[in-house]
């Protein structure tokens, strides 16, 4: 069954699918969703001819007859804000917090610890253009760049690296460079917390008095 | 991003998936597997008409010159035993423990516990077929029918199910019914088993004294 | 805190239990259960006194005017099977099931497969003793031990090892050694079982057709 | 077997210990544990006696010669600043981070969300009279109150009832009252955070330019 066999191979490289799933999808595009097999054939070749990279944000958005995403040509958005996240998924997140008014850049991957080509990893050109561009905008030039990426090594590897990139324009044009808050996230247990977390949730703690 | 999300929700039916990691599937077809796309869609859309349903034992297998799949026409399989089984996966589980020499046939599902229908569910006709063309064969008749199902409520009720089907044409033409062993299985503790499991271990207990 | 200390590190040896998990216990007797403490003390305390190992079978039992424990001294066991058994809690198991009428031996362990000296972990000469006495009983003699281990390498090596311990009693004395049947346990599905069980399933398969 | 299944009533009321567990231990100490079953009972029984409340923070202590416990009369101590945690591990938490040189108090638990009387949950009374105290202090007087309790919905509202009992202390004898900071705990990561948690550290982020 050399065609299934090929077929399970590419299921086996997707995010979170073990051999057997993988063998499993086969048998499922056999039988149960034997019939919507062509439809999802179609979707999925259609799929990059459908899409496009935003010129802007680097997200991936549906096409249309806009050239910008959605977020990049919202009137409303505002445009002296910026946060770099590592990938799309990131940005749905943050919209869905609802916390979030500014304006996006996607690096595309964050930057392993021990590599020495970050430009391997991440949109690094592209960003110091866009960045650079903004911050030489005559009118609602950009006030801070906000380096959103997960709390992990990895994570904060890679803002160390962007921030370094950035630091001479930001000197220059005077734009803030900001890391999202450490502390409690929600459901943290004193008990079970690391040492980190607990020293970041006393240094950051919040007067409450007022 | 309609056509992303149609396909979405395609994925989330894919066994095992949720509707986060059917997202992610997109996603991850979008961007690190963008350039196997489309092959990954010619795969799936040859599928198909590249896989067929073995006459025999009706399960799938990879279309070639042959009418039957490589089981149903090994001369070395004995005919004189049929293994019954709910799924594909089933078959290839048996085969990888090497000890079944026999053929099979696939009823392709489960008959859950309060349906009235069973032939909804399964191939209870084919099988009836199948198993009176088996029976009345001069040389090398049917001598047992195992009915292959999990050791759960539905596989129980299907094995009583194709039991009673298939008990007029044992009758008849004198073969065995038979179902898989219960007991102990390998890891199993009996500290943690459950009072069935015990009782099928006393009661199918193994002389081992000689 | 010394000797909270201390007691931490005698409930970090108890089954299942970690270092973090001690220190809560200790913290435990020192709150919610301060007012306790006392009597659990005097329980632990009082629990060797108050509790016998019976003769016969070995198990643990409360000591009470009777010499030997409640299943050895019910007239309505058989006696001619017994069903030699690691630990106490493989008898509550198998009492539970309610599948065996006969008599128990605890072993008190089992036998490490890379070890040679099998008396250092269970009542081998213990066993040896009660099984010539049962096989040369006058009346009602022993005609059957069950070596109801667990489905594990270890399980199966310490039957090994009992087995061929009890070979020559057996062969003189003519009574069975058997084994727990192995096969599908309750809840084993065919697509994830194991090779070996899906081979035990299909030899130790079961004529239904009467 | 009664004081047997006695003790092993007490064990199930132990943190995280089930019925099944809460058995194993007494076997374990029938068993395993026998020769320690003596002492293990004498340093229960001494528990209570051997340990004290420290009259300033409340927390359980090795009791010796000394009436306050080793962090309240450390004179490195920062006496202008009281972490108010709700149980004894907190601390421990808290000192493992290296992070906090101030004092504690222990409520001793925390307020049920629907709880009308606060009072028979933690040591409010005590809590006041500490305060007041250490806050008419003649030299080194009271400045920060920190509310260190879990990032929970208990923890929260535990928090809000304490701050608004301190409230009139706190106006009059100006001192401040903090929370935790909340944001991205170590290893949180975007894509899986609640909008809680990504606002949080979107509101609280750093400044990363200096």
């Amino acid at each position: 069954m050399k065609s299934a066999e090929e077929l399970a191979e590419h299921f086996k490289k997707f995010p979170g699918v073990g051999p057997r799933q993988a063998k499993r999808f086969v048998y499922h595009l056999l039988t149960v969703a034997r019939g919507n097999a062509a439809r999802i054939a179609d979707l999925i070749s259609a799929l990059p001819g459908e899409t496009a990279v935003c010129p802007e944000c680097k997200r991936f958005f549906a096409k249309d007859k806009n050239n910008l995403c959605p977020i990049c040509r919202d009137p409303r958005r505002e445009r002296n804000t910026l946060a770099i996240v590592c990938r799309d998924v990131d940005i749905e997140a943050i919209e869905k917090s609802g916390s979030f008014r500014g304006r996006y850049f996607v690096l595309g991957g964050t930057i392993p610890i021990l590599d020495n080509a970050p430009e391997r990893h991440v949109r690094l050109k592209e960003l110091i253009l866009m960045v650079s561009k903004a911050a030489s905008s005559p009118d609602n030039a950009l006030a801070e760049i906000i380096l959103a990426t997960n709390a992990s090594p990895e994570g904060d590897h890679t803002a160390d690296i962007i921030k370094a990139s950035l630091a001479p324009i930001a000197a220059k044009s005077k734009f803030r460079i900001s890391t999202l808050g450490r502390g409690l996230s929600t459901g943290t247990e004193l008990e079970y917390a690391d040492s980190d977390t607990i020293g970041n949730a006393l240094r950051n703690r919040k007067d409450n008095s007022r």
